[in-house]
């Protein structure tokens, strides 16, 4: 690859929907949740490194996960390390990373790539991050991974292309954000959409071009403190843009709104691991359709995900259809077809403050 | 009370249908399952304390359990607590506390007493308890206690007597062990039944005539080693005995045999604690029919019950009729009509040694 060619990971968020097991303390990202070894991020990490090397990844994470960061990637310069004084969603964390790569290098090509994500084909995957980045240089536009639908998925957003032959990156149409179940299903019986993957490739020309036209105000928070981005005064810098910038996702930010966006419709087997359904949906199942990871016995259970902590016994009985995932100090039941609430009942835990210790 | 009236408490059981809360190293009766601050044979002490004075109640229960008494019970006489080197179901317990106290007072009246049971009106209670102990001298013949039935249910045994105008205590007409649903229901309707309690009241004369007419072999164990049970003979004697009796119930063995038994049917709002359910259906309930003993909270759930070790929060959505009891090291997710398979379930966990410690 180039050497101007960059993936930013993406390792700042919260996962509340995998609560409890996804903690403040300890998110998602950093959990070996498919047993493999590795944690998200550190699967991430290895799936980008034969592609650009460890000295062109960069990984943006909230400031409290620092120590998290540096030790499951020892590799990782502690220099390429970009934190944020405060989640503020994608908008914020793309610009930080895009002013810091333009900083470092003018003709940056950037690969924004989730740390969270589970990805079967890893090699198709890199084939297609690198002729996503060779697009977004040729185009001089921002270029997203769309992943094919195999079901009317409603917490996706979805991407309507329109194909043109002989190419393997099309214009986009239109943005949906999470549709209703009818809409979703008249989307993926079109075969005009794919799912919106969160990975995005862009110049930082590019990027800094759309970001100062869709998101002028905080574009001009970046560009008047680009100097101190580098060395000592950066943290000081960064909570004076941070503390100014709305919590946007780059996708209604910018995506939704930039006149020139490309799409490459993918398939490497890519699941966003977003919910415990996901995944369930990707694990080795028992005849009858149920997850297990732990020890648990189950009698007359079907299609449920039992995640259980080292040394814990489970028995369960009689149930149908539940997610029951323990941890040292919390349990969650919820059924699957309801787990999208889940992370409506962490909001209420925060309504107490004496539950601040299982957040 | 006559100083000669003695309660012998039956602490030795297991309770296997309370795991996983109830183990072999700590059983459902050393528990505070009523979240009362005290365990259950605490309770079952301090109910009979004011009736018969701490020198006249004696503890049966296993050997390994010792600790666990001496340490719940301090003001009990270490040698008042008779050890059993081995369960073998409750006639050779019964014979054990027999046999010791017709030593120290041949003219002995025993109230048995299971540690494990849940008792509303006390004062109900030790007058029903002292009025059996005069009745069981009065007739020369064993008493149990009956408990009107408030349904037909099917994990009894039933007693059914023959009223008599003006008396309290009725002799027993048949005992009938765990019966079908139909029997139970047409039991319950006739009026002539009741459940037995477990709690039986003999003099030792008694109860040595019937344990020698009906289990010869079992009382000649203990005849030939009378003087044995005192001293420091006393556990080498028992081992002696116990390896050779069988595990019988003193309802099998005896109560079923012998030709004069009489019952009292009582109303001191009363349950064996047997089962979760039974537990369920004692404590206080939220609007719809949850009960929460510990830290959870409840969503879209209906008629539960959730025990949680301290410290532990659970989140429980759309789910109706389970238990879930979480301890440290097990959980159990099991809807509360099939909780009779819970033995069982412990019991095929006993198929792997690896299983011991959750036992």
């Amino acid at each position: 690859m180039a050497s101007k060619d960059f993936a930013v990971i993406m390792a700042g968020g919260i996962g509340s929907r995998f609560w409890p097991l996804s903690r403040h303390a300890h998110p998602k990202q950093f959990h070996d949740i498919l047993g493999t070894g590795q944690s998200l991020l550190q699967t991430t990490w290895h799936r980008l490194l034969p592609l650009l090397g460890k000295d062109n990844i960069r990984v943006v994470t909230h400031i409290d996960y620092l120590p998290l960061v540096q030790a499951q990637l020892p590799d990782l310069d502690p220099a390429h390390i970009l934190t944020e004084p405060m989640g503020r969603n994608t908008a914020p964390c793309i610009a930080y990373a895009t002013w810091h790569l333009a900083l470092q290098s003018p003709d940056a090509a950037i690969a924004v790539c989730p740390a969270d994500h589970f990805i079967q084909h890893e090699d198709i995957y890199r084939q297609m991050v690198k002729q996503a980045l060779e697009a977004c240089r040729s185009r001089k536009a921002i270029v997203t991974m769309g992943i094919q639908p195999v079901r009317p998925d409603t917490g996706y957003g979805y991407i309507q292309y329109i194909e043109e032959p002989g190419e393997r990156c099309y214009p986009v149409k239109t943005f949906t954000e999470k549709p209703s179940l009818e809409m979703a299903r008249t989307f993926v019986e079109s075969g005009e959409f794919v799912w919106n993957s969160g990975m995005f490739f862009f110049t930082a020309e590019v990027m800094q071009r759309e970001l100062r036209r869709h998101m002028p105000d905080m574009a001009e928070l970046f560009d008047s403190r680009t100097s101190r981005l580098q060395g000592k005064d950066r943290d000081a810098a960064l909570a004076e843009i941070y503390s100014r910038c709305p919590a946007i996702s780059i996708d209604y930010g910018v995506m939704e709104k930039a006149e020139e966006v490309y799409v490459m419709p993918a398939d490497f087997g890519w699941s966003d691991l977003g919910t415990w359904t996901s995944l369930h949906a990707l694990q080795p199942k028992d005849s009858v359709g149920n997850v297990v990871n732990g020890k648990a016995r189950l009698y007359d259970a079907k299609g449920n995900m039992v995640q259980l902590p080292k040394g814990k016994l489970a028995i369960v009985k009689g149930v149908q259809g539940l997610f029951i995932v323990d941890t040292e100090d919390a349990l969650l039941i919820c059924p699957m077809d309801q787990e999208q609430e889940v992370r409506d009942i962490v909001q209420d835990l925060k309504q107490d403050k004496k539950n601040s210790r299982y957040l």
